[in-house]
């Protein structure tokens, strides 16, 4: 066995953070594979260095420029001081120094967080530093370039028995050297990237938080924690504004069966959230994760007879598309359609879709309704479980919130519900309370 | 006041149920134009004088002929002694005789049955009798040909104090005097269009049943009958398989604002079924009624991050429209979309379909179930009451049933829900029993 474990900037804040991430590291032997982030906010008011990075790139005159390298380089001197190493970036700030003042790119001085946090807590550990300029490789959009990286990266992890390879960052895949990082996701894609290359048989991804709520915690007090989750489960809810891992960090270990484990620093003995691509453990509960939106719009479209016109659907959805549009769902009655679009995306185009709709299947009429908010009940356990859509229902009915739209497609891993924005948390919160206790 | 009354063939079967449409007719002198329909059966295995009339027609020798046409002149005679008349056919029958012989055409020999039963009625009531061939006109497809009859029927109605006017059946509008039936709703038709001729207040829709029931009688035993509907609740339940008024019957009444009234014959102090385009009255329940039909299958399609692609849903419904598929529905979860499709248009041509999909989005995978029945709760109260969908999904979790599809679009006016075709029958008792007691 051997794991790849990646720490968030929260983890890595400060000395005291190193030390719990030393802890976590060598109490087992099997964790080969370190991917740190930048060090984070050491209390709410605090400023990340990744943000202090931009904001000396970004500076105005010499004396802010001199001020905010001055509080970077500090950032770094007290996790030295603190861990009492015997290790000098002084070397590494000047060559910053000169890049900064040359402007060779904004991505450079973001990733120089990463990249000093590397150098401290690889040699803190005693592993191998890999720089991920020289093994890790992105195109112009941000995009892991799967086929320049994967045998470079596998050969490089195949000939160390410990490394510290930096997040966020790698080099573009045009032989420049010129240094890239993610468009989305990450130091968590790096995670991926390198679990993957590492072939290790577990991903920890090591945060502030002891794994996936089943609900937002703005919104339910205290919601559980999510034991096992599947990544079609995770993908749902994530889709429906739940906040988790970013696509791209998942697709690396998802193509391998590599599962990903949400760990929590500071409380090392929670068991976290385990992500898998299928499971044969009973969930918990029926549900395993409740999340969802506000601002969706309705555009409902009433013919008689349209059922019996072939092409009315495609023609609808064609003066979407033709708007650039993208549909959520497309419940439909008897002779109602109804398109449920994101109100932001669509508010603008609003009367050309209305006129194209018009011209295109001439309905008898078409009514707009702007303030629904949709929730996905998302869960593995409900195919097995007869009822679970009576009890989402009752909870709903006994909180007196009507719903304006339901959808349940035949895969039966979740229902979507539509309600008006103003029954959005009482809803999520009565769902909760009926399947978590 | 004003009505129409049509009759259908159970009503005028013998003398026994002419008396009862003729005091129905006298006692209330607002029904001034009345529709017939040819004599039904009198008894279970009884045959249909229309039945009688195509069997004639399709003789395939003179013995055999002369016997079937022997039956109809007696089922004529038995209603004329029945009712001790002065009226001789005999005229009518030579006529018919020769024109069979001459086979000038099915609808001809078939529209007899109400025409003969139209001349009897106009004669015991007195009232006076128009050939619809003179004042109704059919196009070669079987629908009513709008701007021919309606100048021509109105003026005929306006001349007349009461009349009688046989169903089913008008000429062609060629203005060739070719007799021609309508394809669908037969008498039904009939009687909407007199009643917008007419210029009537109510059309009154006579048969043997005390109007349309909540539910199928053959799933829910003795199912209350439901007092007032909406042209859109009938719409739904009918398209959902509740036998009902064919569309072709409803649009001319419709588009006037008439009320349709469904009363029986054999209980005219019943008040029977109200049809109207809108109501205040408060329903009698929060559902108007139940429908539902068997053989529909499911083309569920997966693929990671369709929600981002645009123009996925309308490359899907293209494929269904290539092979001239119209759809039911189409629920869709984040990376799931499901296509309902009745399966016997579906069987013939399933492999050309997915090859098709395949072709066209490149799915992940692609699922086939072909063992839905579908079951539309309908009633404009759900508007106005909550939990009614809590309500449904209990009753159904109570009996064990497992739901495989919802779909409510925001019109609110049903619910849709799949479930297994083992289920069905059960599914609707539940509901029925959870709504009505």
């Amino acid at each position: 066995m051997s794991k790849v474990v990646k720490f968030g900037g929260s983890s890595l804040a400060d000395a005291k953070q190193f030390k719990k991430v030393y802890q976590i590291i060598k109490e087992d032997k099997e964790r080969k594979f370190v991917v740190p982030s930048a060090p984070g906010k050491r209390f709410k008011e605090d400023t990340k260095v990744t943000d202090l990075l931009y904001k000396a790139y970004r500076a105005q005159n010499k004396s802010e420029f001199n001020a905010t390298f001055e509080e970077i380089k500090e950032r770094y001197q007290d996790i030295i001081d603190g861990l009492k190493l015997n290790i000098s970036l002084d070397e590494d700030f000047e060559i910053m120094k000169k890049a900064f003042e040359d402007q060779i790119g904004e991505d450079y001085a973001a990733s120089r967080g990463e990249y000093l946090n590397g150098k401290v807590l690889a040699h803190y550990l005693e592993f191998q530093f890999i720089d991920p300029k020289d093994v890790i490789f992105i195109d112009e959009h941000g995009n892991y370039d799967i086929e320049k990286t994967d045998p470079i990266l596998s050969a490089a992890l195949a000939n160390v028995e410990n490394a510290v390879i930096p997040g966020f960052y790698g080099s573009l895949n045009d032989g420049s050297g010129i240094i890239k990082a993610f468009s989305r996701g990450g130091s968590d894609v790096t995670g991926s990237i390198v679990a993957k290359n590492g072939k290790v048989d577990l991903y920890e991804n090591w945060t502030d938080v002891s794994g996936f709520l089943i609900a937002d915690p703005r919104i339910v007090k205290e919601p559980d924690v999510i034991e096992t989750i599947t990544y079609k489960e995770l993908r749902e809810l994530s889709y429906m504004g739940a906040s988790v891992l970013h696509e791209n960090s998942v697709f690396p270990v998802r193509s391998e069966g590599i599962p990903i484990n949400i760990k929590n620093t500071n409380h090392p003995e929670d068991p976290g959230t385990l992500i898998v691509e299928s499971t044969c453990h009973k969930p918990a509960h029926v549900i395993t994760g409740i999340a969802g939106t506000k601002g969706f719009a309705t555009v409902m479209i009433e013919k008689d007879m349209m059922n019996s016109e072939i092409g009315f659907g495609r023609k609808v959805l064609e003066v979407f598309e033709a708007h650039d549009l993208s549909f959520e769902h497309m419940p439909s009655g008897i002779d109602t359609m109804t398109i449920i679009v994101n109100t932001d995306e669509f508010i603008d185009k609003e009367q050309d879709v209305l006129a194209g709709l018009h011209r295109a299947v001439q309905p008898d009429s078409i009514e707009l309704e702007s303030d629904l908010a949709l929730i996905a009940v998302v869960g593995r356990g409900m195919k097995a479980s007869r009822g679970t859509a009576a009890r989402v229902f009752n909870a709903l009915a006994k909180e007196n919130i009507n719903i304006k739209m339901i959808d349940q497609g035949s895969s039966e891993l979740n229902i979507i519900i539509g309600v008006r924005n103003c029954y959005f948390e009482p809803a999520i919160k009565a769902i909760y309370n009926e399947f978590i206790d």
